[in-house]
């Protein structure tokens, strides 16, 4: 049993190239801008207390800086220290200043080569969740989950499950009945992070659960209204694994945002991880839907916590194969 | 059969006391303001490509104007003003010119002496149906209908069924069998006009269609949270009667609003009008909530077309009872 | 002016070649199963006071033996034989007694070989459109419209408007202005019968209303839960053209069937029809979606009134074109 | 610190008069039936993976005979005896196999006198989640909440968060300051556990979480249609303390049963508590409705664990007031 207790998926980190552009895009999907200065959006869901769910760098290139989990107590973040220490990670302390509204913060270079941050206090920001006049879009509530590709999941589930305390909900296995992807959670509901075989290390999309199904609906009616039918890349539908009405968006930079709403409660020790095979076609859509092949080749490269040089990729360990991704 | 073609609930003329107050009100509620000068205001519904379904009269007392019907031919109107004239009711043109937007009106005090107005040309105005952007509070579509307490139901309704072509849907009978309430229309829908015993002739409420049920639950969150609860009245429900998702609401003159959604079609010679019970409590609201007193009680007075005051309101002749007013 | 009064898109007679798995399909789907023989099923929607809206008969090929319209009156249906005797179509009676539930019909081939029949007279049946504990599935409401392929839309535009009273709320031009394809209705909202460039006479699919956006949503997933996910062939999405929320399925003949909820109304003679181009990305889905080959390349065939024969398809006389058919 | 771990809500063992009446109302409200014998029915929710979280047993007289929550550990069970026993509490034990389906319990008499009791095992049932056939009614997907009147709400509230580990996610206070009325959770949402101030102890209801706001409209509206309109106590509506959308019910022995759904992630440790005031008009219903006095002034009275007689009711300590119970 783990002695820290990371809580819930925190907030991303994203490079992007035209900060305007991606300011009125995330404007569009019903985001909250809580801050902004000259290189740099936070945004926020409107049931967030907390500063920002969501941070957008204007840089040279698009690309993941950090996925970062929150974690219940400030010491919990020396105890993961520790722990990556040990396992021999890239490991780099932010202190407290040097990022905007967060606490010291861990960054490590994950078993997977992701580049992860910890942090244990964040900011306040007025919660909106009864502005109802505020919403727009798609009226996006809160942030919900990472879902990457790479290229060992077996590796990956393994170091999550054992030594930082994930449980998994779902999983999907290959012909041959190896891990071929897991869902896994901390907060208990289906996933806080999502680890899939695939070309990576990438982040395949940032999961933002909305208020309910028609939040979704009007989420495409306006965003098609403005201009950005474009970015819609698939959906809506409902997955087979985990239950949830989806939407798959790319913002102005290719990285991919999900909607997401509608899965379950997974608080119980007795509950069985739900296993799906690779093929069967209703883990990947419910509804039968086929997902088209840009959401099945492309996905955000990541940096490395040092250097902020992108992560040079590999090729997943087992077959790749389509449905490469699923949720 | 008639000579002439009603088509439709047109436009409702109301005067209002304050006119920013009701401006922010009905912007609220998510109408679009297609014009205004120092004491009128225009508003339209989301599909509408008319230039207004109500306007608002800065006065210093509250009360309506006209209730008023589209026809199809420039023509209808000068046969409709000849059958009123051989009916023996008051009758005023207004001239093309005098109301802005709209061509030549004929208005008359009818049967029950509700100042109705008749028009065949309005200018047109952008439609916004698929401006999915400029969608707010409970995403008003379009007017639907006109809810009137007269004193003599029968007579009424004879008239508006036999003399101008009105098709029944539904309708209330008392203990004695006699018609205490009606549903009419000439669009295929529930109605253009209900006509119930009570103290009149007074209009109960204007009745405006929503895109779907979710935009009502939006509506109520939207007007909470900018203060407006106070002048949500009943609902949301389920009418028994017409089977419309309902929200009722008084504007900051205690006009009353319909937030309507989800009846069916009547299209067909065929279709038997439906019969209620007054007693019966499924008719009042199918989920068997109660209206409070208000509703039964209070209604807007309406104008001497040509003298522009108040008409006298008188007893009904059938008894009053609560439930008085049903939908 | 037409001197008769084509009300609304009626019923639809397909031939199915199963007749259990068409019953398990269409019972899944919500439809009310109003009376079944041996050879034939009779469906209708929840609010449908008309004994029927869709007829399956079990024949050895699948096909479309006739689109209904209803009429208001028992003459209305001479004055169309006059009409379509002297535009040399050929005419067919079916007298009163020779089908189950429907009066007296007149069936024509119209002028782009479409089996279009007529009848003003249908027995009732229990509506139970507040029978909400009979609601499952998509909780289909009532028949809409029908669409057709036919290889000259022009002319057939010309017939439907000119002779048979038709009104056009929304129409696609090819490059040169060519008509295209053309949504005409008679109830009013958006249409009774699109016509579209294409091999022809088809019938592309049938349109039925739901009750709101949710029902298509809960429509989806029961399907799925039944085994139908492989049915489901495009959508949910909005459409630009008309801008309902759709479905479609195909039923186990391979019928297409559009589930279709949120269009406007189209009462006034002074609504100018929506002219869409055919590259418009928006015309053809909102959200911006692609089609399947399929949708645009499969229809049913059709049925000579006389013989009982497939009717021989041509191709178009523009340009087929993906997208070819879209709504 | 506590050194166990209370995980959530677990379940409500009922007594009813009539378990034919109890059966066919819960069936109606989409509950699924596990099991049943004689004298009692197994209810679960359509995503719940264990056997039950409703018990009706048949009763000459109704009451609550206990409200359950699920440990993570058997051992848990031990520590929270020790932890009551010190306190000194009536404590019971039921072994395995005197309750089906659950494992060993421990039950006590709370420091309110509420019947609760402490399981850590439950057997497995089929989870139904994707079995969107079997949908009906409100779709009920899981046991959310208890809602309890006690006489002291201070003292309820300090034992809960101090003893048993409970955190609050929002609480009203008198004019005096005064602790009122306390939401507190285990699982991460708004509550497992409210506590006001009222007579007591009692249940006020037991709250289940439902799928969207539509399965709340739908459920009315089937509700209706089966004759239950007069189950209906209050609602639809949007509570303004914990933002959920709710219906209240009775069941056919009064009961009360609210659907909720809508309230937000409360995983954080520094999430600060909403403090409302008890005369906030939107703390009750963010749209301004009123509640019935039933709803204020009924509940259910529970059994002493112990002799199974109805435990004595109190006066509440502080001042009661309209409104006294608030979600």
């Amino acid at each position: 049993m783990v002695n820290f207790d990371i809580i819930r998926t925190g907030r991303a980190v994203l490079h992007v190239t035209d900060l305007e552009k991606s300011k009125a895009f995330y404007d569009a999907l019903g985001f909250i801008l809580t801050e902004e200065d000259e290189d740099t959006l936070y945004f926020r869901g409107l049931e967030e207390h907390n500063h920002h769910s969501l941070v957008l760098k204007k840089r040279p290139v698009a690309a993941v800086e950090a996925i970062s989990f929150k974690v219940r107590y400030e010491q919990d973040l020396d105890k993961l220290e520790e722990l990556f220490l040990k396992q021999g990670a890239k490991v780099k302390w932010m202190e407290k200043g040097t990022q905007k509204a967060v606490g010291r913060a861990l960054r490590v270079q994950d078993i997977s080569g992701l580049p992860v941050e910890y942090y244990a206090q964040m900011d306040g920001a007025e919660r909106l969740l009864q502005r109802y006049d505020l919403y727009k879009g798609a009226k996006v509530q809160r942030i919900d989950h990472f879902n990457c590709a790479v290229p060992d999941v077996q590796k990956a589930y393994d170091f999550y499950t054992k030594e930082l305390g994930f449980a998994c909900s779902e999983y999907t296995v290959d012909d041959q009945g190896q891990n071929w992807a897991s869902w896994l959670h901390r907060k208990p509901n289906v996933h806080d992070l999502a680890l899939m075989n695939g070309v990576g290390p990438r982040v395949h999309h940032i999961g933002f659960w909305l208020k309910d199904p028609m939040a979704l609906i009007d989420g495409c009616d306006v965003l098609a209204s403005l201009g950005y039918s474009g970015n819609i890349e698939r959906g809506p539908g409902r997955h087979g694994l985990s239950n949830a009405f989806f939407l798959y968006l790319r913002d102005p930079d290719g990285h991919r945002i999900e909607l997401y709403f509608g899965d379950y409660l997974t608080s119980d020790p007795d509950f069985k991880p739900i296993k799906w095979d690779l093929n069967d076609p209703m883990r990947q859509t419910f509804w039968g839907h086929k997902a088209p092949d840009s959401w099945f080749d492309e996905a955000s490269e990541v940096l490395d916590i040092e250097t902020g040089e992108k992560i040079a990729i590999k090729e997943p360990k087992l077959a790749k194969k389509k449905p490469q991704f699923v949720i």
